[in-house]
């Protein structure tokens, strides 16, 4: 299997938006999302960037070019430490899954996380999602705490 | 009582800093608070900042000034909604507290949210914080989710 990690360009983004819904679908809450696809473009590749991704690119035995799948960030501030990563989004799409595709983002992201001098990772993950939840495990060195609950307001 | 909300500007960042030392005290986590002071100025007030901040300002009556809260967020990148606020930290000091100041504080913060076109706010509070949780629940809009586990890797 051919795979590469690299970063993601604009052109990437309407693949993305698929495996974002993907998502949705898996963690049941498809009718939450309502992002618009501009605004969608404008924050990872405008002139203030608020994201940014690493996507996993197949190449096919004909030599077409797939992404199976993504990691999006953006940069947390955390007052007790200092900047950190904060991993919104880590997917792979359902055939490719069990092939280290997601370890292979994974190891790019600490990659990035060392060179950028940030001071951690942070992301979340749903309480029922036992894969992932294994996935995570795999890496000695995360954490899991269940002390916090997440509050929003919604509609502003 | 003379309290204002404003902006922080750079020669608040060393009350700030107290701030943060108090509100850790409080979540029983003095030990974790590593940040380089130099950093969280860079951060806030740089090139490329990445967190801004509302403080709350008291005057006395012999017309000394005084920081007493203030509420620090970035910016979340939500890839169901688009941009949200991430209230990273929002503290009164204990002598001030119950006096209105969390609220104008959190009113500024919504005020703010609308006129950036943000998708909404977003933040975490300890399960055991029973007086923030009482706090948050006089905003009607506050939705509470325990159904996410935080997740960390933080020796980078």
């Amino acid at each position: 299997m051919n795979i590469i990690i690299r970063k993601a360009v604009q052109r990437d983004c309407e693949r993305m938006m698929e495996l974002i819904q993907e998502l949705a679908v898996y963690e049941k809450a498809t009718e939450q999302v309502a992002v618009d696809f501009n605004h969608f473009v404008e924050s990872g590749f405008g002139k203030n960037p608020v994201w940014w991704s690493y996507v996993a690119e197949l190449t096919h035995e004909n030599n077409s070019k797939e992404i199976v799948g993504f990691a999006l960030y953006y940069i947390r501030y955390s007052t007790w430490k200092g900047q950190k990563m904060y991993l919104e989004d880590i997917i792979v799409t359902e055939q490719y899954r069990d092939k280290g595709i997601g370890t292979m983002l994974f190891h790019e992201l600490i990659h990035l996380s060392k060179e950028m001098k940030f001071k951690g990772i942070n992301w979340q993950v749903l309480d029922w999602n036992d894969p992932a939840i294994n996935f995570y495990k795999k890496f000695s060195s995360v954490r899991f705490d269940s002390e916090w609950i997440n509050c929003s307001i919604d509609n502003i």
